[in-house]
């Protein structure tokens, strides 16, 4: 392999290695503009390689986006873990805390993912709808009062909902900052305390305990 | 105007009343199938006129789209309104089972509108959000405690929250009926009274009073 002339030098690494390299590049652009708006060119030249290489590990422009999201989606995933050497509220608030400052440091990419061109894409979404399936797992695996089997179906679908709720609210704003971090995060834990209130009384109060 | 063949008899309409009855149309065929799935073919057979007249009332199909998607939007909100007559809690109930018979008559246009083809047309989006933000203003208007001043971009940002909360449970729900629609319409109510409570407890208890 030939060297490049000037700064950019290419580096031998293994195929494993190189298809890392290309995803975290791709996720650490993805931080400061829309998926749509990495080009094959960006991505070849910043890692150092030919388009024709970077198509060998990616067939499609789409390939690429796929497991760029992937990628992103298991960081935010792994960002809002929560923390189980804390009380439960201390738990709910940490991990929204967690949420805030990702989809801030991610503010372009989160907008562009969710509610962007890129929202148009069903195998984009497929992989957000999974994220956000995972979270749901998380937040129900973690309910002080187990739900019992006949009551998961409207567990499911109101923490479905919940998420959605935050989204939205994230999403605003991320555009257009009317309230504080602060106050942003004090409504998203008290949402969530006061919707396990509807759902079952006991839960609610064992959320505030 | 030549009259043709068979069943189908051209009517002599006004311009207004002619663009009225193509936009009923849409609407109807709208209760059928998804926006996207609509043609020109389909609109100027069933109104009786040639593909050439219905583009010059509409001069794209996404003219057309646009017209259509703004009349379904008056209807839902029609539908929706909060009767006055009825006690603040009925209300909310009554208005949400309103919503719930809406979305269920008209639901492969209402989730593919959301979540189908048509939620990337930037163009139908502005309308959807418009509805949605005459919603949020119509709750906000029938709240027995009026917002303070300081406090109305956290009130406005949690109940559109409740609103992408309410959209997507309901999509949910109309894919995969996993609870009843009185369970739905409990989840729904339930959670805007809780939520209530969780921005203002004054709030929450005028409005359980």
């Amino acid at each position: 392999m030939a060297k490049a002339n000037g700064e950019t030098k290419r580096i031998r690494l293994s195929p494993d290695e190189r298809r890392q390299q290309l995803i975290t590049l791709g996720v650490r652009l993805l931080g400061e503009r829309a998926l749509e708006e990495i080009s094959v060119s960006d991505i070849a030249e910043q890692a150092g390689i030919s388009r024709g290489l970077l198509f060998h590990y990616f067939p499609t422009m789409q390939d690429f986006q796929l497991a760029v999201v992937a990628h992103a989606n298991a960081q935010l995933l792994h960002r809002v873990r929560p923390d189980d050497s804390l009380e439960l509220f201390d738990q709910l608030r940490d991990s929204i805390e967690r949420y805030i400052d990702y989809v801030s440091e991610n503010r372009q990419s989160y907008l562009a993912l969710l509610r962007g061109p890129a929202s148009a894409s069903p195998d984009l979404m497929q992989l957000v709808d999974q994220t956000r399936l995972a979270i749901v797992e998380m937040i129900l695996a973690q309910m002080p009062i187990p739900a019992q089997d006949d009551d998961r179906p409207r567990l499911v679908l109101a923490v479905r909902g919940w998420i959605a709720f935050v989204e939205e609210i994230t999403l605003s704003w991320l555009r257009a900052e009317t309230i504080t971090r602060e106050q942003l995060v004090d409504l998203l834990v008290e949402s969530l305390l006061t919707l396990s209130l509807a759902l079952n009384p006991a839960l609610g109060a064992a959320l505030r305990a």
